[in-house]
């Protein structure tokens, strides 16, 4: 069977070496007689899986000393409740930015524990791009001000982060997390989950600064408590994983090729061809603020609902799977994170142009 | 590689055919061109294998209609903080009958959002039997009933029911679910961490009576609402997905070889092996009331911690692996859960008898 190009916000694109490399140990992991499906979470076998995935992920990332990296079940929705029950617990005054789909459901989850306070907005423009910095209205005594720092439904990422002071900036980095470089020391808190560029479903990885441990709120369920999954290598219960495996050799596969860096400058020439593209069409729009351009997650319309179902079932056709758009844009939507390759943006325009020209 | 006998606590064995045809689909899955891992979750290829696995595990369980199945993250230890969240908002008082470390420990998280009541504990014996049913003081308007249906560290299993009249049974049935035939009629909610008898780590499954919906405290996560959960088919996020792939290749494992009845029968056949031995053993021996015994996890011990760790390294040096005690009880712990062939039974005691005749 060959693979298809698929172009899915989530989970999304493994590289097929990475695949294989599971396939082949998933029945035996080496000379250990056992899959790491069965291997206890405490024992030392797996525990060398899991300090290798640490390890590597945080040379990848460039973790600064004073942060613990956490493997955390729930994804990154159970982090919009973890967020606030772990640090809204001073002035229980919380900033958000609101600058897409999931920085409002996080902002609306916040809003259980505490007082939310919408810093800035792009909500009423359908977050076509990211809100003005320069005109946000932050609270000085916040416990922290929170970002979605790439905006996966929308397509929009921030080129500059917000100088928030002493106030602890939090972030959601779901979809772009590896895929550029993020100076993880301009957060107090920055999160993502796995299922888009670090490998499947079922897990966050969360980087906090120690400092902003040991402030809990009381009601704070034991897993979701960042303080006491610290103290036990995110091993309060049984973790996943299967997934701390798969972000090993995600890890490997991204060091082996060149680390963040190199993916950086594959992914600009990646999505370089698909916006080249766009820019000339004369059938088919990217809505985004240009500057606010996501490398992760482009978005294209051709104002024409028909002639949009008409080209995601040539796309389909043509093995280039999940590029319909959400619900909330419409259109479609190539989710291009680290995995996909070169030739899936020149098939994917090459199908464009194709339908451009039979639909002139 | 020769595949081990692993007696892991959790995560555990999964069988090979299980595991082989896994590894077989990982890269590829059918005529999809895409692995498992990669699909979204909103897609109908991976709504498909969603359905084979609740519905799969719904038959084999025998759940009945007014029950809703949700395929959780954050494990059973998650729960311990859910059921309190999502039933302990009536009287906000709980009765938890105190079995084992587990039930404990879910005890001790309760008290966060209500008032506890020990309705019957066995700690002060080192939970060497289920604690006295007819003694429990239950609470008349309690919001709930919670006990831990096998306790895993110590090796007991409730072998009836305690009988809460109105007031709603809530089980943590992680170590003995599919094993032996359970009545979920008689529970208003029963779960299970996957990672002994149904796959990998990373997910509870939890089964909810209807009518117990819709009563969720204000400040319990989005992520962690079953009511919320059970309006999006445990979709309010990403699930782990992989998880529910392999309960699917699970439950057609065990269907095919004849269900839970099959299996309870292959499972008391398997733990009588080791009993039997105990029994007739003069150098180990079981700590448990007979009657409590666990048909899953069988805990021995020598009386001599130098000989328990000179045991430990034989059962090693023979594959047989993961033998060592909880640090709680010492000594042993065999788990031989569903997956376990009666051949690790038989190597196991051929080991002991070995050991015993050398240490006579």
């Amino acid at each position: 069977m060959e693979r298809v190009y698929n172009f899915s916000a989530g989970p999304s694109m493994i590289d097929e070496s990475v695949l294989q490399k599971a396939a082949a140990e998933l029945v035996c992991y080496g000379d250990k007689g056992m899959s790491v499906l069965e291997m206890s979470h405490r024992s030392s076998m797996f525990m060398d899986i899991y300090n290798e995935a640490l390890a590597l992920f945080k040379e990848l990332m460039g973790v600064p000393e004073n942060y613990e990296v956490l493997f955390l079940q729930g994804g990154a929705t159970l982090e919009f409740s973890a967020v606030p029950l772990n640090l809204m617990t001073g002035s229980r005054v919380a900033d958000y930015i609101d600058s897409g789909n999931f920085a409002h459901l996080a902002a609306e989850e916040a809003k259980k524990y505490g007082t939310v306070n919408i810093a800035a907005s792009s909500r009423a423009e359908n977050y076509v791009r990211i809100p003005d910095l320069k005109t946000a209205k932050f609270t000085p005594n916040a416990d922290y001000v929170y970002i979605t720092t790439n905006n996966t439904i929308y397509g929009t990422r921030y080129i500059e982060l917000p100088n928030t002071g002493t106030v602890p900036l939090v972030g959601d980095a779901s979809s772009n997390i590896l895929s550029e470089p993020i100076d993880v020391s301009r957060f107090g808190v920055i999160f993502a989950g796995t299922q888009k560029n670090m490998g499947p479903a079922g897990m966050a990885v969360l980087m906090v600064r120690k400092d902003l441990l040991g402030k809990a709120d009381p009601l704070c369920p034991k897993v979701v408590d960042w303080t006491i999954q610290a103290k036990n290598e995110s091993m309060i219960n049984t973790p996943n994983t299967f997934a701390i495996y798969m972000v090993k050799l995600v890890c490997e596969w991204m060091k082996a090729r060149g680390g963040v860096p190199a993916f950086y400058e594959y992914n600009q020439a990646k999505a370089k061809i698909l916006y080249d593209y766009l820019d000339g069409s004369k059938l088919f729009h990217n809505p985004v603020v240009k500057e606010y351009r996501s490398l992760m997650n482009v978005t294209f319309v051709t104002g024409d609902e028909a002639k949009d179902e008409a080209f995601v079932k040539m796309c389909t056709k043509n093995g280039l799977l999940n590029i319909k758009g959400h619900r909330n844009v419409g259109g479609m939507r190539a989710s291009i994170y680290n995995a996909m390759p070169v030739e899936g943006l020149q098939k994917l325009v090459a199908v464009m142009a194709q339908f451009e020209k039979e639909n002139a």
